[in-house]
């Protein structure tokens, strides 16, 4: 079924509102779970929204918190999360740096006990149309594993990059797995097998089933290199704020923890920002001649804008089990809560 | 032959002070080539000294500049390199920094206008050991292709992050390229072929010559998530130094082009690096059953502080030509000069 961004958004509204979060917070968090579909990434839109609703039912998310703001120093913003839905933390915490940027122009901020701050692109994006240069990572359950080991150490640990250009910003979000654990769920369900190099099993064996897989461990993106970059993400947001490093994540994946991983980021105020060149260089890739003429060389982010507008005007294809929970939720408390 | 690291050392300082460097910035470019030997990385020691003396001959770099500091808001730190030492001029910037993340907690540092500042860990180990977190990222002339692209248009952008650890930092020094140019180098010297995944050739098909591959482009580590960070480093670079970007960077492979790529860090004052647990959790990860019971699971930087401690002990291994070469420069100008 397909369902207009706008209706999406309010019912997603309706259905956090009526479970105790404030309606600015709602709008924010509802704006996310949207945009994540209209970019194309389900795995991160409304399928989110039933675990957000039992997490505040089982009182490890605050919905109305917007995080306590600790200036620590003129550039360092130290973020208590008070338990709060992850997007209107970090959206709350951006806004109060981005007031600060014109005097300081850096900021850097940390935020702990805040919950899943989901599709990353989304801020940068946002962010970089009004000119900032910013960069966010943030932590997550341990499920990927080091190279060579045989058991998960590391969250997925995505990053995420946003620089102004024209027409549309460049906007980087990866996480350092090779795959997600949703796409080998997925795998699973269909009862597919996976490629020998995605995951270990539980007993830290390479496998190609994926059902094995999803109580193993996912291989670092890139061998060495994304190994590295994705516990240089973990070690980087655990030196700063201070938060729960490895196995000792929760509250990203369950129900009923509080969360205890990380974010952090970086945000440069549009004053010391030098555009030139950049949106032509942008461009000069796009047109390079591409190994496969049927392929051109894409930007980061320039698929999404091409879904976005797409889903924009046709709407969003939303799987109907999870649109009916969704639905049911604006009427009804949630079955955990 | 193996020649001791402080003969090493001393022999540098003598060829660069002979060639009109000053004695300090002597010292700081001898070191970084030193402690690449030390560290098993000869692609960024002595053998880039022939390189460094002739760009001096040629009026490209300016053997006693050390960078002019300006201090656009109290936490962003630019720097005009005045054509100095790369070195020089990041060890300066970065020293100014640290005597002011005691009032901001963070600098961002935006250096343009520098020459080739070599192997990152060097930089971000040294902070570490003094309890800085810190990123640098720099980038090169265009070396890399986009994925799915015919030809090199982005540079080896290598990342570098450092947090403090007993009994020694993490330390992640990773480039964006699959391999760098001068592995392609050594095989097509040896006669050897390379991978058929690791570069094209000058027309842009993937080529197993490593003499055709010279000419042509490296292929990005890691698939997309590689190019794409390869390609945020470049633009988060271009964005906040006003360098040059992809193909019109110069003066980084050359000897005779004034270098106009551009290097970036963030460096995070000690009183904010909250170190609780990082190196336990690095021990954790260190001791993991490894898939081979003969490679033990490592840490980024790891690998490099053994390989110093053998190396300090016993002597580099040095090139005789590379020696000689060296030598030479220590009694008289370089042929270029």
């Amino acid at each position: 079924m397909l369902v207009k961004a706008e209706t999406a958004r309010e019912v997603c509204i309706a259905a956090l509102t009526r479970h105790g979060v404030s309606a600015a917070n709602a709008g924010i968090q509802a704006e996310l779970l949207v945009q994540a579909e209209l970019m194309g990434h389900p795995s991160h839109g409304l399928q989110r929204l039933p675990r957000i609703i039992e997490r505040i039912g089982n009182g490890v998310i605050d919905p109305v918190a917007t995080g306590a703001h600790d200036w620590r120093t003129p550039s360092l913003l130290d973020v208590d999360g008070q338990m709060g839905l992850g997007p209107v933390v970090l959206v709350q915490a951006l806004e109060e740096a981005a007031r600060r940027t014109p005097e300081t122009g850096v900021v850097l901020g940390a935020i702990h006990n805040s919950n899943h701050i989901g599709m990353l692109s989304w801020y940068v994006r946002h962010f970089a149309e009004r000119g900032f240069v910013s960069i966010i990572v943030t932590t997550s359950e341990a499920l990927v594993h080091p190279l060579g080991g045989r058991r998960a150490m590391i969250g997925t640990n995505p990053l995420a990059i946003g620089v102004p250009a024209t027409p549309d910003p460049f906007v980087l979000d990866m996480a350092s797995g090779l795959v997600s654990m949703g796409k080998i769920h997925d795998y699973a369900a269909r009862g597919e097998p996976i490629p020998d190099n995605w995951a270990l099993d539980a007993e830290g064996n390479p496998t190609t089933d994926a059902a094995a897989a999803k109580g193993g461990a996912i291989a670092p993106f890139g061998g060495g290199k994304g190994y590295g970059l994705g516990l240089g993400i973990e070690l980087l947001v655990g030196a700063l704020t201070g938060c729960a490093l490895g196995t000792d994540v929760k509250g990203t994946l369950d129900s009923d923890k509080v969360c205890n991983k990380g974010d952090l980021f970086i945000l440069i105020d549009p004053a010391h920002v030098r555009g030139t060149g950049i949106s032509a260089y942008l461009d000069e890739i796009r047109h390079i001649a591409p190994i496969d003429p049927a392929s051109p060389v894409l930007v980061p982010g320039d698929r999404a804008v091409r879904v976005r507008a797409e889903r924009t005007a046709k709407g969003i294809p939303v799987n109907p089990d999870v649109w009916r929970q969704i639905e049911n939720y604006t009427t009804q408390k949630g079955k955990l809560s």
